[in-house]
């Protein structure tokens, strides 16, 4: 038994709290890029949204219901920054417990914010047990990065915004390719995409072997990453899909795609040159999923999420020289 | 003798026929770069126009109004791609004649544009003579890069924009500083500026070696820059004010600052850091003055235009490593 599922009109609420708070992230769109690809890109950039990524809407939809009580979670960056952002807006203390080897960028972005920042050990800690701890011990809500109604319903936005922007340039979507991790961003997003466009695929894209979500909804069940894979996707490492996630995503989703991090280079580099934008590797796979060509936009207009730019500028500077 | 000037009726005549054309580029905002000057920012980002730059408005606002005559245009690169891309969407032949030293990136953008490129020796040889030489020869009409109102009209649009926005938002602003080489983004948007807000002071930022126009207004009269200087600001080297550029940022400019190539490429990393966006060197001048704190931006809220992203990887990824 697992909790109430979030609907359409939770990401409608969450729109109303998030109104003022979060920006309006544009639509981009790339001459050079369409021609690549034969087809017509729509990339919804929250690598532009305040925090550099989409982790704020979720965050401060589930804080803001809250009533002032202190927050501690767990996250590799950009859910950290997301909730350090949302309790500093908010008025209430937050306590994050992030990976020492995290990206700097991130770590230092949230300890900015005013959060308080408990590191640990990725191979002998356990992060779920320390956000615990620290919930048990200080009464702090614990807030989850994906597994969440109200989180779930606060990353839907990202679809929502992007529906009545599609809707205002008059345009429809054949396909919406989202990065997927825990899978909250593609599950809320799910909801109100699949409401604007029924005919749409829904596609969640993941880094090769992180592929979870893909591999869970084609056996129909949960299934876990083998431990062991890398890439430098550090913000879609999370180790299977969320329990209210897949419930989710099982109902909308056309499928799941995996790309490698060379794709994700090239995506990077080609989002730098011709959308002028930053992104960071886990920000990227949707992108890289078409300018592969493991997706094929041909002849058709596809939705592109750029979920998040916090990325190091060694690395930025590494994949530009690649 | 000078043309008639462009007012705001003309500024308000192009943004109609640039409707469907350019892009509403977003006014972004960095709560870690407002706290770093203690004020107020607010980045019209024209770095995610239609070819990188705020250039396509003037050159598609001058096409549009010839009929269909193919055109001859010089240009370091942006406004090369803007008359190539301009050139294509009204169906014309466009020729180009760019120096051969201009960044790799926009002499390939433009070629892709479908424009055919004259490349000279920036030594050896004048742009404006090869300009008139081809016009001359083949019929097409001369498309300045600046020193003409329809040119000047379409640019300020981008401050009509803005405007517009932030007037959506119930912003006023204290002071607008815009990026300045031949004086046509600044004088198209001083018009649209001053209208909208009277009591803002609208800044000309330049390089420093090219101050042209800060000398040229506390003097009362066009001075060129002195010959040798060097800045890596590639967008805006041109020699000294135009006629009708100077003629009406004497009447709306409160004065010019000049900024060195280590505070532009500081501006630079920044806004890779907390705005996540791409802005080539000349595109950040008027953010670095900001930053730097030549212009003193504490307790004000300031509109800052970031005029272009077209910027070679290379020399992005030195200027993050730096």
């Amino acid at each position: 038994m697992i909790a109430p599922l979030p609907e359409l009109a939770d990401v409608e609420a969450a729109a109303l709290r998030l109104d003022g708070v979060v920006r309006q992230t544009p639509l981009l769109e790339s001459d050079a890029l369409n021609e690549l690809v034969g087809g017509r890109l729509l990339c919804k950039a929250e690598c532009l949204q305040r925090t550099g990524s989409f982790k704020l809407r979720g965050a401060y939809n589930a804080i803001s219901q809250l009533d002032g009580q202190p927050v501690v979670a767990f996250s590799s960056g950009n859910h950290a920054q997301g909730v350090a952002a949302a309790a500093k807006l908010l008025g209430v203390p937050a306590t994050i417990v992030m990976p020492a080897d995290a990206p700097a960028i991130k770590i230092a972005n949230t300890r900015a914010l005013g959060a308080e920042i408990r590191l640990y050990d990725r191979e002998r800690e356990v992060r779920e047990d320390i956000g615990a701890e620290i919930a048990g011990r200080t009464g702090a809500a614990l807030v989850k990065p994906y597994d969440d109604a109200r989180i779930i319903a606060g990353q839907g936005t990202v679809g929502l915004e992007a529906a009545a922007q599609l809707r205002t340039v008059g345009t429809t979507v054949d396909a919406a390719l989202l990065p997927c991790g825990g899978g909250g961003l593609i599950a809320g997003c799910g909801i109100a995409l699949a409401a604007a466009f029924p005919e749409a695929a829904i596609v969640a894209v993941e880094p090769q072997g992180f592929d979870d979500t893909a591999r869970s909804l084609a056996a129909g069940e949960r299934l876990a990453n083998a431990t062991g894979a890398g890439s430098f996707c550090d913000a879609l490492l999370a180790p299977m899909p969320g329990e209210l996630t897949f419930a989710l995503n099982r109902r909308r989703l056309a499928g799941g795609l995996a790309v490698s991090d060379a794709e994700v280079a090239r995506a990077m580099a080609l989002a730098f040159s011709h959308l002028k934008v930053v992104v960071e590797p886990g920000g990227a796979v949707a992108l890289a999923a078409v300018l592969s060509g493991r997706f094929a936009a041909h002849g058709r207009t596809v939705l592109v999420v750029l979920s998040g730019g916090n990325v190091d500028p060694a690395l930025f500077a590494r994949v530009l020289q690649a």
